[in-house]
């Protein structure tokens, strides 16, 4: 016999089924024993009746506690026609158990519950420690069934858009970006680094005539700190795309992407996750607002909001920012363009007629930073200068530097941050909260 | 003005169009230079008459040789009905330019052909040092075309059948898979590693109640082997799902992506992928053929291949093996099954009626091992003793082993590899080319 998804009994009134999941609860009502079965698409009611049951289902029944997995024959029935007193918590569906079998039992005390009843939810280490049980809550499942129709839809925007997908190498030779927040492996008789992003490996496939590219995948950053926004390995999206006349050609290109993005969110998941998360989803109009950094610094001064970093924005100024967008344009996303060249990478272009400002912009949504971009410098003589000014080593950059000399075109692109837009998503304060597991420098467990 | 592609350039015949790409060669005749400009969906022949264009591009003119990247403006001729005596490489369809710019010059000689006129290809190694112009050939981006497809097709059979993405962490806490191929990560003040495959992780998935998962990401493993199959670092993809009976529901659920897959691949690149390697792709009918392990044996011995891995298949025995099969039933494919205990990790199940034997399989494409996968012990007292046997120190494991005391259903999966797919795609031997950048013992750059 298949097995029948919770969600399907109702279509089922009548005849036998086969039900598998855990047991959200259990409730005695004398000799008559409820189990609310869970899976990933629902719960259904089974009531245990002895005299309807054989008895090695009457023997396991005994030992049935809450999050016990199990396979249950049975009966689906519809009380909707009867005169029942008791409040169904699952509906009027439910189904009378004949055959009850234990899959995987649970051998002490749960950590942490599954289902909160009257009590509050255990502290965040706890939960982390226990990150598969405190993962079995349904709104938990529903974040990463989000992630996966973002990212398919992310895919489907860029496939029917002609990108090829790239999947660069994480062992880079040298500790080419800078080694403060560079994770160093031993590699056979030498070291070899993670990288930090794919950016460089992204714009080799500008030189090599891919001209539109995008990348899934881990990238890593030793960065010490403890925040709610950081950790030392998460998942980046990044793309780029050949023969752009500036920035606002990879702008263009990304609120595009996030407005069909959303818009299938919203399709599938908007009642779900304005239910569960109180989060009304809204899906924005194009363009998005836009101001440079010069703006956004006159419009943070009228705000009496302080300019701790600058020419680049805290995390404190982004949320000022963000809010006053959200208040005169009604917008939740904001791009800042044209940040200066002390605070971005030596291989960001610079504007033709100011050679302080590079052609670059963040994307902030609802006070987050979610995405930083550019147009990047392609002719191999400014980009030296450029990677000289800043300091760097050349040597250590030579093999990047060599991609610019045999034909390169003018590109640019962006990294974009998955966890970050579930972030807003669904209005969760920490990164934690929305990553499969947690890496941060206390945390390299489970 | 838009950017005509090479391959709209017919659709426009009278217009005037802007074009980008690669020299991808240079004819003079006279005063007359040709230009073979190529861009990612094709190569367009470009006039250039001197008394056509302005000033700055007659300059720019004299400069240009292959793989020069330019921006040219002209108009689209259809030299079809002119009596034209010379031959043109690209067809009938050309344009003659108005404007010429550089956007990039090649600043000394190719280090590596892009285009090959009778002679031999370089050698692989400079190849491999010169990755990004060798990957201009546009036999090398077609590999990567279909490597975006495959994965998209994979995706669509995952996602329209329910299942969730996750993106599990490649940092881990032990050298819980053993240390012998595991790479080191100097990790703040501690150790880490990083994983050989998201194996313990995907199952963490099982005990959280995701049901059914799919994984994309980049496995590493420290094999010190100069094979043409191995490298230190590659994509996996990854499955595991719930409530199953059997690895036969795993193998089943595979045969089924693979033919979908391969469907995908014949429809769009079938023709291309038979011009341009020679390969008539096959879209295998279900279910594959299927041998266990101990039949295999036989058959091996009938052939007199010799028995060089106890329990196991050297890459010899899976040539003939394949052949045998190929021969016999008209499959490329063909399941092994059962392999015994001896050559499987602590956590593949065993067989019912026979505990030297797991419910585990490879799946051999064309004499090469593509997938590895399994029915897993879910229950931990078992799994427990398993690890025992097998002399594992539990206290590496006992992360893992938590999973499966709080309730975990019983469940399956594989492991696949997509540059081995690419291999057999193409009938490419070395895994080297169909790797985007290759790493190896003795590689790290570029």
């Amino acid at each position: 016999m298949n097995r029948t998804l919770s969600a399907d009994t109702p279509k089922k009134v009548g005849e036998i089924v086969k039900l598998n999941g855990w047991v959200n609860a259990r409730r005695n009502m004398g000799k008559i024993v409820f189990l609310d079965l869970r899976d990933r698409w629902g719960i259904v009611q089974v009531v245990c009746v002895p005299s309807e049951t054989d008895e090695p289902s009457r023997d396991a029944l005994k030992d049935i506690r809450p999050e016990f997995v199990l396979e249950i024959e049975g009966v689906v029935q519809d009380r909707n026609e009867e005169q029942v007193n008791e409040k169904l918590e699952t509906g009027k569906i439910e189904v009378l158990a004949k055959k009850i079998k234990i899959f995987s039992a649970v051998s002490s005390e749960l950590p942490i519950a599954v289902v909160e009843k009257n009590t509050e939810e255990a502290d965040l280490q706890k939960r982390l420690d226990w990150r598969w049980i405190d993962l079995r809550k349904p709104k938990n499942i529903l974040i990463f069934k989000v992630w996966t129709l973002m990212e398919q839809a992310f895919r489907e925007y860029w496939t029917s858009n002609d990108y090829i997908e790239i999947h660069s190498p994480k062992f880079m030779g040298a500790p080419s970006e800078g080694s403060a927040e560079l994770f160093e492996v031993k590699y056979f008789d030498r070291k070899a680094y993670l990288a930090q992003s794919p950016q460089f490996y992204k714009q080799m496939a500008m030189a090599s005539g891919f001209e539109k590219v995008f990348e899934v995948g881990p990238v890593f950053r030793a960065n010490p700190s403890f925040t709610p926004r950081h950790d030392t390995e998460f998942t980046g999206y990044d793309m780029e795309i050949s023969f752009i006349e500036s920035h606002q050609d990879i702008i263009n290109e990304e609120q595009k992407a996030i407005q069909y993005v959303l818009g299938k969110i919203k399709e599938k998941f908007g009642e779900e996750i304005l239910s569960v998360f109180g989060r009304d989803l809204i899906v924005p109009t194009i363009p998005f607002p836009q101001i440079t950094m010069k703006q956004a610094k006159e419009i943070l001064a009228k705000l009496k909001v302080p300019d701790e970093r600058e020419g680049d924005l805290s995390p404190e100024e982004e949320r000022k920012l963000s809010d006053y967008i959200k208040e005169k344009e009604g917008y939740e996303f904001v791009f800042v363009t044209e940040y200066p060249v002390n605070v971005r990478p030596f291989y960001h272009m610079r504007l033709e007629g100011d050679q302080k400002i590079t052609k670059s912009f963040d994307l902030l949504w609802n006070g987050l930073e979610i995405t930083t971009g550019a147009q990047r410098e392609h002719r191999y003589n400014v980009l030296v200068a450029q990677a000289k000014e800043k300091g760097l080593k050349l040597k250590l950059i030579q093999f990047y530097l060599n991609f610019f000399k045999y034909g390169c075109p003018p590109h640019g692109g962006l990294g974009l941050g998955p966890s970050r837009m579930l972030m807003k998503i669904f209005n969760i304060d920490n990164v934690r909260e929305v990553t499969y597991l947690y890496r941060g420098i206390k945390r390299l467990e489970p």
